[in-house]
């Protein structure tokens, strides 16, 4: 029997830097990351200690663990002792890009393996080990979010990256491999195919309507309020009417911004609050149920900034896709995005 | 907390046929189907008793518990009894989609809801409780083929349909509900985006280079070997280079043939043999996985014939997607197609 962290020899003498390979049919693109295999498994149904495991590499004091911090964000302990730090952005151990991989020109096709460069990173969100964002302090939120914004606009000086996206992994089911709290941030030298298909939609409704699609459906949205989960004087968060899981929610500014990285701190704050609050509804309405999230920013040019504006999608993962999903990209969803909306309003 | 089997008083009052939504921003199509959430589910992890489940709709028996068949398969018993069957085809009792939904218009993109057309039917692939396809003699495999030509063929006659793929889902984790055997085969009356984005890359290849895409890649992969799982005269079964998840297999005719449904009597047999052969091969790698397959041939329409080229696609279910492949498209497969492929080879 094959198995991934006892691979058959051929293997063995192909691991190396994560590759990047393309469809030859649709163009998609895939990252064969085979080193990842090797990476640690904790078990989420291990009773979480808040006061730190010896063996988790993200907690206080096992710093050494990770390779060293790209970032560091300091607690307010007056003498700045090495351990006190409230959030650490450091390279992924295991990463599914690198940073010395091979440069891809625009729209080529090839069939030939692509060293995957990019940036691939982790944001440690908490020194403790807690495991879920409402663990945290809503003004911990604001931090995380801040993290974001700084690496999105390191990641936007190098010129051989033309976006990114953070993404958050929260329970086994939704992909999790450390429990620790944290998320991950990515930089690709391509739009990649999810972002390519809004950019596309977001630019065909200008061409057609000249305003911004998601500025038109948050406008709808707060008008009819029957997919309104919650909204802020610069906030809204809905159950997208064409929810392709049960209880997906979206997050966006309510007036047009492109770039999540331009997000004032003020605002950072009341998002916070607001993205806090969503997912303590989704977790009382749905039991604590695994989800991810994704931050969808502007590409770094700026040929969109006038019709793409970022947003948050969360999506729970409480129901497993089948065939019919991956033989053709429809969504069968058995629970209305208007009856979550309800159910996440009263939670 | 909010439970799909006791939803809240809004659903009540919308619960109906399922309706198609499109994405305001992708044209992602999506399809609500509250009703699917009374389906029942059956455990995986009961030991299955192929003398039959007295609870099961689908054993031989119980042919009062579903919809009556839209074709039978008989046995060889010359008094035709009426429990004698092979094969049976039954539309879905909880379809994703319904025979009395609205037209579409293609291309049109609309914000309101329509109530999905179309056919979903299930394949129950033996009248015995039986629940993987190898657990079937390969001529059994080859008269399930024959029920998806039949019932293809069928569906090409409704003019409001423009194309159907067959697939199966086999072990929980990759969306199957009831154990027994079976698959499922839906028609549309658009062209879903996986589909749309094969017949987009095959006829953009066949603009550029004169051929079809997937011929060009059955000839490389029987060249190479590298990739290759096994062969006979007429197919060949492969990772593909760009395999999305460990293990992800092709199946597809050597020389060219764009629908499936064209495949004559003699080659449904080599094929069922194949995948019979494939299937155990995966089994016996990945320690019975849960996996999905799917059959995409050509629309009805003949537009994509020449460059069109009908494949089964095998998903095995051991990863879990994370919020990278949902927030972006790009998958990062752990094991290497090389590897799979001598893995399955040596299996």
């Amino acid at each position: 029997m094959y198995s991934s962290t006892n691979p058959p020899s051929l293997e063995s003498n192909t691991r190396s830097a994560p590759e990047f390979r393309q469809d030859p049919v649709t163009g998609q693109w895939v990252v064969i990351a085979v080193d990842r295999a090797q990476r640690p498994q904790a078990s989420i149904d291990a009773v979480a200690d808040s006061n730190g495991d010896p063996n988790c590499p993200f907690c206080r004091g096992q710093e050494h663990e990770t390779p060293p911090a790209v970032a560091v964000y300091p607690g307010d302990c007056p003498q700045g002792l090495p351990h006190d730090w409230q959030l650490r952005v450091v390279p992924n151990l295991y990463p599914a890009l690198s940073r010395h991989g091979d440069p891809i020109t625009a729209g080529e096709t090839r069939e030939s393996p692509i060293l995957a460069h990019g940036w691939h990173e982790v944001v440690i969100e908490s020194p403790d080990h807690l495991q879920r964002l409402t663990e945290l302090p809503p003004d911990q939120v604001a931090l995380v979010l801040q993290a974001y914004q700084d690496r999105f606009r390191v990641y936007a000086e190098d010129p051989m990256m033309r976006c990114a996206i953070a993404f958050k992994n929260c329970g086994r089911d939704a992909g999790m491999s450390l429990e620790h709290i944290h998320s991950q941030l990515v930089a690709f030298p391509f739009i990649p195919s999810v972002l390519a298909a809004e950019l596309a939609g977001a630019e065909a409704f200008q061409a057609r309507s000249g305003g911004c699609v998601y500025c038109h459906l948050a406008e709808n949205e707060i008008r009819q309020q029957v997919r309104l989960v919650q909204q802020t004087d610069h906030f809204l968060a809905i159950c997208p009417y064409a929810s392709r899981v049960p209880f997906e929610i979206w997050v966006l500014p309510r007036d047009h911004q492109a770039r999540f990285e331009r997000l004032a701190a003020n605002l950072r704050h009341e998002l916070a609050h607001l993205l806090w609050d969503v997912l303590r509804r989704l977790e009382e309405s749905l039991a604590h149920p695994a989800y991810n999230y994704v931050v969808h920013t502007c590409p770094f040019d700026t040929r969109s900034e006038d019709h793409y504006h970022w947003h948050f999608e969360i999506i729970p993962r409480i129901a497993h896709l089948a065939g019919l999903e991956w033989g053709t990209g429809v969504y069968v969803n058995i629970v209305s995005p208007e009856a979550a909306a309800h159910a996440l309003r009263s939670a």
